[in-house]
């Protein structure tokens, strides 16, 4: 498996042959980790929500078909019995959860693959071809956890760079939602940036905020920060303004589940009004995000539908009631960010100004090889 | 008692030698009317948090010395004795929450007329200085309901007056944590001023947070609203800026733990950040609060301390525990939000800009009679 330092938190184990998830349904309060031995056994962990995030949803998706490939490739008596096989997999697992588009991103690239390595690179032996698929497939695992390396590289050092690159300064980040480990293959997002300041020793506290409805900021990353050993210190969405106006907060990093071409990020509810605060109190505020997660084919935020979640979300915790019978709520999931209350946006190629997102990423992309995966 | 709209929601109940309080602490579950008949009684009940918010505290401490005084009036045998026992049940009142600054505030006022009305007034027979006493007591509920009547009167035709007056126009609010009925002897502050909006047909929605970490608003103010029947919507204090952003709020009210001589004004932890996405948005935000809540001694809010609370009401709910084990959290009950901020202050004697509260108000106070409570 890809190498990251050793006490970090990993959602996904696996090596050739074997698979497994940490159950998010158990946390905080037990770690189990779920064996995946069949592709049935991830599209009830993703279907449950034993496991979430985008990302996360797609690696382990396909990396169950690999699995099942693997132990079963005797059984096998042609390569079109092989793509049938994959085909019929990822359109069962694509119906896991609907709306998790890089699944079925994965699933086209995936279907694409498999019929191009039989013509192109001349493959006819069962045992070859089924090599060349498992290697494939096992690069999502090794580009997303490479792609939050980086993510966190980059940002890390933009960040510092804000202290005038002072060598003994350490810095004080606010995060918001849960973009780890838990929501990744693994280092995470914007988390994965608060994770490479510690690992360089930059790190003063790592500041998050509850996230409230659903609470992944003290379910998620409040567990992570603790595996990690990383210092932080919780508050409610409540308390950003306050924290914001009296302790030094050098940088807001959060994640985004899909930026546009301008530059507008949608992400966790609750982000936009972050964005405002920093903005009034002069503090950067960054999106950390592969580029995976940008979709050029909306050029802003107002093409995007903000999901409504149910309203017991809001009005229960672990089935107990905590709002008053009856009360009448809103509780959209998601806010977008207008690009002009972003400073910039880090991704896997560096850190860009959200306004020069797209010109300079199509430049860098259109001169990457061919079949590189993303 | 004082007539109030028939279906407003009461938390004291009071006619002479009778006393009742509705139980907080079942809220928002069951609503239960507990008899105080003794000093005792609601020392329990103001220590135990049956009742709280600082004006609703002081009233039911001065009127559970009333009812005694009622009850037992052919027991005392001498006018000292009667001062010796009014004493003595206040300084003991004082103790059940010691930083209930209205509570002693109004036990020094009660102190200075039980000496005065007997050598002023020359009131001589125990039956007459009783009846005295407790007049003067039953002035302190019946002032707080009329100053909250005040207070919603100014505040509902001050935001009326943003749309021009267009007769027709209904204005959506967005309020923080509970100042109804529940925070004060009836009516309550900012809610009071959503409570006249609705008498004057004149409100859209009533949108309130609900108020982490304490769940002031999901469990109080939405018990309020539900109760008088209200048209509201609850968020999360995280969605506080997308409401802004795409729902047309007319004005944010909320009310004021105390206010200094320059107009900062301390409040429930939240406020200072819906002032700022306020400002942002270009939407009025306005205080409402008795005079009794403005400390002249304090020239602005850096003289006031933030009151820190335990972590654990941010780490559990009815003793369910919402987060991961051994999370670090900060806490604070309170923040300052800046006289600059706040486009009004809305008193009982009418609406002040933050920077002319002190002139004004010290002119039109001059100019009351004396012996006015407050």
């Amino acid at each position: 498996r890809i190498a990251m330092t050793d006490n970090t938190l990993q959602a996904i184990y696996y090596k050739r042959g074997e698979l497994s998830i940490l159950d998010q349904l158990k946390l905080p309060e037990l770690s189990i980790y779920i064996p995946i031995t069949t592709v049935a056994d991830a599209w009830k962990a993703i279907h449950t929500m034993s496991i979430r995030g985008a990302p996360a949803i797609a690696v382990c998706g396909l990396l169950s078909v690999a699995i099942e490939l693997y132990n079963n490739k005797g059984k096998f008596e042609s390569i079109d019995e092989i793509k049938k096989f994959i085909r019929e997999q990822l359109n069962y697992l694509v119906t896991a959860r609907p709306t998790a588009v890089n699944m079925a991103d994965a699933a086209r690239t995936i279907t694409n693959y498999i019929e191009s390595i039989e013509t192109e690179k001349q493959i006819k032996t069962i045992d070859l071809y089924i090599e060349h698929v498992l290697e494939y497939m096992e690069t999502f695992l090794k580009k997303d956890i490479e792609d939050n390396l980086l993510i966190g590289k980059h940002g890390a050092e933009m960040i510092k760079s804000l202290s005038n690159n002072d060598p003994i300064k350490k810095l004080s980040i606010l995060t918001h939602c849960n973009t780890g480990s838990l929501a990744t293959s693994g280092f995470g997002t914007a988390l994965g940036v608060i994770r490479q300041l510690k690992q360089n020793d930059h790190l003063n506290l790592a500041y998050f905020t509850e996230t409230r409805p659903y609470n992944q900021g003290s379910r998620l990353t409040a567990y992570e920060l603790i595996h990690d050993d990383i210092p932080h210190t919780m508050i409610c969405d409540s308390m950003a303004g306050l924290l914001m106006r009296t302790r030094a907060i050098h940088a807001v990093v959060v994640g985004a589940d899909r930026i546009t071409a301008n530059g507008d990020t949608a992400n966790k509810i609750g982000t936009y009004q972050l964005a405002v605060l920093a903005k009034f109190h002069n503090i950067p505020f960054y999106i950390a995000a592969p580029t995976t997660s940008i979709d050029f084919t909306k050029q802003n935020g107002d093409e995007i539908v903000i999901e409504e979640r149910p309203v017991n979300e809001m009005t229960t915790i672990k089935g107990v009631s905590i709002a008053a019978q009856g009360v009448q709520c809103w509780n959209p999931a998601f806010d977008i960010t207008p690009s002009e209350l972003i400073t910039g946006i880090i991704t896997e190629y560096g850190v860009f100004k959200s306004n020069e997102l797209k010109e300079k990423l199509l430049s860098i992309m259109s001169k990457q090889p061919e079949g590189t995966v993303g």
